[in-house]
């Protein structure tokens, strides 16, 4: 049998919801690495429905299970339904839908509030001492709930133009975790507490060396189940 | 200079757009192969929305374009605006979008119409002599604009369980085309035609099969060029 793997995702569209293309990467590995896999995601409302196109808010109502099944090809469940006791490891691909959706970063930066069970559901795998996977700005979440933790999104400069995002890297450091620069290849691995994450699309990168660096957080985390 | 690559999509979800994970993989795929991708989609409405949790239609319209803005990360242009004089090779992902948004194959099968900027972009680069890449149920689309081309979706038996829409071959026998059976780790190459396909999703396997087999597609269309 395979190690069994939850991913949660938080919508579908870099925007407004996960990531695509790292729920996908993600998706991809856990297939090559011969894990089972279920995904879940939280049945609520979005924060709001982007344009991407225009990039502008729209007037809708979408729900973050509804849509995140688009991402599942149907094959999701209610986050309220996980059960840690029945997984091996958690992985959260990146998006906005991260910091809108499974958390209010996007509003409110370290004073965040998370998600009732995005909240349990870390808690519960990190005290069974399960690896927890994270990409992009999901590594927010872990800061915010593991207060002490190592994590990377990326550099903490804007090296080369490649991290726009790179203050994010002293946010971490507000919520007191150490930030740990990588690059988009690369990931971070905080052994004490079996988080591993990569910088993926907060790093201007082709989105082939995207894939192989979230190929690598999955693979740290197959590695430490 | 790398290899310019239009990628034509058909909405976001497997069900009423473009499959998400073969429109990923394909970018995936053309980042590694060093070209330079533009990404099109027609500026309609979808055919249908279909709640992807339930698998029903669900009464919202929205327009192929806008959704596919979420695999292209706002980065997309109408498809009325694509010139095959500026481009090397074409790529269509599949998903029910293609069958239902780019020609009208879900409700009509072989006497189904193709959308006039779908045709008119298939038309082009075959008359250029440029390279088409199709997968799943894409390649109905090539069948149906270029009678007598050789398409693969797989195979025309439902091999082991894995290929239950195996009578997708039939249909494209009675465009007057010729199906070739392959694997989902193989494509087949319309030499003649220029016409490059692999069934995807037409197989089920596991989903890093998928990405490979899609692979080689994206890898014989740029070798095309």
């Amino acid at each position: 049998m395979g190690k069994r793997v939850a991913v949660v995702l938080a919508g579908c569209g870099v925007f407004d919801g996960s990531e695509i293309h790292e729920a996908s990467a993600v998706l991809v590995h856990l297939s090559r690495g011969g894990a089972e896999v279920k995904i879940f995601a939280p049945n609520i409302e979005q924060r709001d429905v982007v344009n991407h196109l225009k990039g502008s808010p729209a007037e809708e109502k979408r729900n973050v299970l509804v849509e995140s099944a688009r991402l599942a090809r149907g094959n999701i469940q209610d986050l309220a339904e996980l059960k840690a006791s029945e997984f091996d490891a958690v992985i959260f691909p990146g998006g906005f839908g991260v910091a809108k959706n499974l958390c209010s970063w996007a509003v409110d930066g370290k004073n965040c509030t998370v998600n009732e069970h995005v909240s349990s559901t870390l808690q519960a795998f990190h005290s069974a001492k399960k690896p927890i996977g994270l990409c992009c700005i999901s590594p927010v979440l872990a800061a915010k709930v593991f207060p002490g933790c190592e994590v990377t999104v990326g550099q903490d400069k804007n090296v080369d133009g490649r991290f726009p995002d790179a203050e994010t890297a002293s946010a971490i450091a507000e919520l007191g975790c150490k930030h740990i620069c990588k690059n988009v290849n690369e990931s971070h691995v905080d052994k004490a507490n079996k988080i591993v994450t990569t910088c993926a699309f907060m790093c201007k990168a082709p989105l082939h060396e995207i894939f192989d660096g979230i190929g690598t957080m999955v693979q740290e985390v197959l590695k430490l189940v």
